[in-house]
């Protein structure tokens, strides 16, 4: 049975050495927020990840959530997790306090995010789709809205979904339908929607949707489309749920993981209309439905090193204890634990180090989200959001190919055993595979990478971060520390392939913009790399100086060892995105359809 | 509902261009081994893939072999199935013709059962093991034994299967246990075998095993391992089935994929022994299957090439139908089917120039195998021995990771969509996900290539194949197509990459075994891409030739343009993986096992 224990070691290392949580509490509303405060947060966390949600990941995945006359039923033991993840306050955690939040920070909110997901990623999509609903709604909710939905959202008493993709409409919002007709001061929707995550289910007494649709009057294409509050159940004047409104799920998918997850076709409006609130600015719907976006984008990023740290724990339990064959240095010396041998670590630390990478990529961000959201200074305010959004999709698609690919490699660590349902190594994989897609797939977020974020300001906070990638190279290469050279060398090198690619791909914008698109991929892989390579090495700096100070030794040799690897073994990739980069969309873009 | 199209333009491009088919004709007993009779059996093969197989697959996957009091029961359709794939000759394509076998050449047969594994993979299993234990049978059986259940095994009138694994003897053979106990001319067996292909099933009316066991008086570890013949049914006089024989599947696997090949827990002997017919030497049975096994590994590869042309075909299609999304050039337009899109021309183009580049490689390596088997000269058989036993290893490494990559890619073209069950793009991953892991992980591979067949010949076999990969680079460099120059550039580039990097392997192996190891996969996979370079230079020069000459201009064409696009954006791979091979260890083999 496969136990799941957060890595808290080397979150709080993340936290307090690369992401600065220290520097966080002088932002105005996390003047509370100490070390020890974080700490107290990352342990309770660990907990309830480990006892409680853990244990039913397994179960879940073979059970599944039901559809029944009544509605979704969660698989068992999911209604009582989710009441006690509720009552634990873990739903509000960096909620607006004016409405019960905790207003913790997002570096906090992260790492619990990251522990959620590797415990059970089907149970915790309900409540990252209940932050995207809710963070719309503070947003651009009026205030009786929030008034009347926001506490219940934030207290889980409530939770909520994004209602966007129809049949005809996935990446492509314009195409949305569904019919949104004035009825006074409220709306009836009309239409249907599919892939909605969590649409229905048992597990509280209300569910609230946010949703996309047309009014009437709306026109054509994304500048009409308005953004709908529509609850499970209407409230009654008190705010309790009352009246059934009419959106109800009407079949559930049958997919490849996340089986617990109800993945809902959802039905608006089969009788008299599916009563809704207008959210924000008519036909502003998409707008405001960015806002959410993009910190669901940061999530699902984080799902894709939540699924790689769990894999990376089952097979290094798996690799510990499954004795089998000889090392090749001692051909008469007895069998050993598949640990020892030398491609079964090569494996471990490719999970290893790419996770630790990826780990202090997303929480760095989380603080630059925080310092977006809170820093009183008008142009660092701007300075870091032009970071996140710059780093939001290359987050959210690196994180989850890596959470694939690593998941896989978790499966080949246990050999036949990895393909046997039982093992659990391939849930990891099945439940990982959806992060490449949804919330935007690869290639949606690296068009929006090159398409939107390079060509908005011609590549100035790309720039920004190459430079800040140069000075962490430029202190490894001039380290003291032996071990930091090569480290520095790779760095320097890795940044000057991600200056040159960004160059072809600002010069492919303007000139070629079919060859920049076919590119896009590769271009936001090798930078998830490289600000991978960045983030390792600013943690090799600090492990050099805090090993050299005697502090927690074998911890900070270990962060060493894993960098160096990282540098070795993972940053050449980066080679070889650049070579592909920059020849373009080598004559895909000229084939012929019956070419293909 | 997915179909399967066999693509034979480019099955009979690859044999007949690149594997030399009119010359094997050549060979001795394969003198009627026209191009007519080549088409003919394909087209007769593809018939059968398409209508008969394919339509099976999701069928199978859904519905799975089951465990019942009499034994497995195949999944519906696959006996009558299994009847049709029999009569029309299959099972013995390149079956010897003293016991009833087509003795048609492996090129011949590679390309049909890469159509069986397009279209059904958990069916293909069936034949693919039986051809393993017919051609042990064939070289290490007793004549008697060869008179009574080859012609069966040939015909397909029963199937066999490959018993190796025990719970504690996975990679590792020397830890077999089971039991054989000597009883007249006969032996008893007791003992348990685990992931046991098509174990048991009520296709036919016999299944033979092939069972790795030892005698009492066996000495410990691999020296000590002898090859048993142990039917399901004993034969009566007649040689027909008679006495059930005391050997049983006694559970089934739940597996992530191929579930409708049923892989069995067999237990041997639980009553008065399972009666077994000792197979070649007493001892030598892991010598013995280790000649099913180079078969075997040669066949699985070739499944990674096939579900990789599967998952292309249905990506194409859904690619073609799947209106999304306007282009980037043309804002205003029309929303156009996702093929037009640059990203998804990308993630097609990388599956299908890679599945060309398998497809060559494993069609060329078969034709080798023709060579070995039947070269009239001594040293002409020795130099494609050399070869084939060089890159078998490769050619099961690299195409099923590509095979699972390419799968994984399939469901990406799909989106939202294929992560849903019912669209059969998942199957294609769950299914080829097995094919890195049995018959040897890719690990095994790897160390099969460095420690056995590079130290083997000190790299002659390697040099060699470098020499002709030069060789072809050049041509390709001196072309008068100037669409050939930037290709031969690319593999003379890779070339020299393999040669540097076998150069430091090979001092690896004598100074740091465990560095070697290490590297080994990463060296095991860029040999991969390098001879797909190759195969896919020579594809392009044949075509620059056959276009200019006005031979079906289109094929051609595309066929340059997939060559350049594997030259532009695959083989950049090679660079990186030169420099991480160069690296070594990076420490992975000093670290402690707490440091993991």
């Amino acid at each position: 049975m496969s136990t799941y224990i957060a890595p808290l070691r080397d979150m709080r290392f993340v936290m307090t050495e690369l992401a600065d949580l220290d520097a966080l509490s002088s932002l105005p509303g996390l003047d509370e927020v100490t070390p020890e405060l974080a700490d107290a947060v990352l342990e309770e966390a660990a907990k309830l990840a480990a006892e409680v949600l853990a244990p039913l990941n397994k179960t879940g995945d073979g059970q599944g959530a039901r559809l029944t006359q009544d509605g979704v039923v969660a698989a068992d033991g999911f209604a009582q997790a989710y009441r006690q993840f509720s009552a634990g306050g873990w739903s509000g955690l960096s909620g607006d306090p004016a409405f019960g939040g905790q207003g913790l920070p997002e570096l906090l909110h992260a790492a619990t995010v990251e522990m959620w997901n590797s415990a059970n990623m089907a149970f915790a999509l309900c409540p990252l789709l209940t932050a995207g609903a809710t963070e719309a709604l503070r947003q651009h909710g009026s205030e009786d809205l929030k008034q009347r939905y926001l506490p219940q959202l934030i207290s889980g008493a409530w939770t909520g979904t994004m209602n966007l993709t129809e049949p005809q409409a996935g990446s492509d919002l314009a195409a949305v339908r569904t019919k949104a007709v004035p009825d006074g001061n409220q709306y009836r929707l009309y239409g249907q929607k599919i892939f909605i995550t969590w649409g229905d289910h048992d597990m509280t007494d209300n569910v609230i949707h946010l949703v996309l649709a047309r009014t009437p009057d709306a026109p054509e294409g994304v500048r009409g489309i308005s953004l709908f509050l529509v609850p499970k159940f209407l409230l009654n004047a008190d705010d309790s749920p009352g009246q059934r409104n009419d959106v109800h799920c009407v079949s559930l998918e049958h997919k490849l993981g996340i089986h617990a997850s109800p993945t809902c076709v959802m039905s608006f409006g089969d009788k008299d209309g599916a009563i809704g609130y207008l959210v924000g600015e008519k036909n502003k719907g998409l707008a405001h439905m960015f806002t959410m976006m993009n910190e669901a984008r940061q999530k699902v990023g984080i799902q894709g090193l939540a699924m790689a740290e769990r894999a990376y724990q089952q097979a290094r339990e798996y690799a510990n204890e499954r004795v089998q064959g000889r090392l090749a240095a001692s051909r008469s010396g007895q069998a050993v634990a598949i640990i020892h041998h030398p491609d079964v670590r090569r494996m471990l630390l490719t999970m290893k180090s790419q996770i630790e990478a990826m780990r202090a990529f997303a929480y760095v961000m989380a603080a630059d989200m925080d310092r977006t959201h809170r820093h009183p200074d008008d142009s660092e305010r701007a300075r870091h959001q032009a970071r996140v959004d710059l780093l939001i999709p290359v987050l959210k698609g690196w994180c989850t190919e890596l959470g694939v690919e690593i998941a896989s490699l978790g499966v080949q660590v246990h050999g036949g055993m990895g393909y046997i349902e039982e093992t659990g190594a391939c849930q990891f994989l099945r439940d990982a595979r959806i992060a490449t897609i949804y919330e935007g797939t690869t290639g949606i977020q690296a068009a929006d990478l090159v398409g939107r974020k390079l060509a908005s300001d011609g590549g100035a906070a790309m720039s920004a971060l190459v430079a800040e990638m140069r000075s962490v190279a430029l202190e490894a290469g001039q380290s003291t520390d032996a071990r930091l050279a090569p480290i520095g060398t790779a760095v320097a090198a890795s940044a000057q392939a991600l200056e040159d690619a960004t160059k072809w791909m600002l010069s492919a914008l303007s000139t070629d913009i079919d060859g920049a698109l076919a590119s896009s991929v590769d271009y936001l892989m090798m930078t998830g790399y490289v600000c991978g390579g960045w983030q390792m090495a600013r943690a090799a700096l600090v492990a050099s100086k805090k090993e050299a100070a005697g502090e927690d030794q074998e911890f900070h040799r270990t962060k060493l060892a894993t960098v160096r690897f990282y540098a070795d073994k993972i940053l050449p990739k980066v080679q070889a995105l650049q070579t592909a980069i920059l020849r373009g969309a080598s004559g895909a873009v000229d084939m012929s359809i019956e070419q293909f």
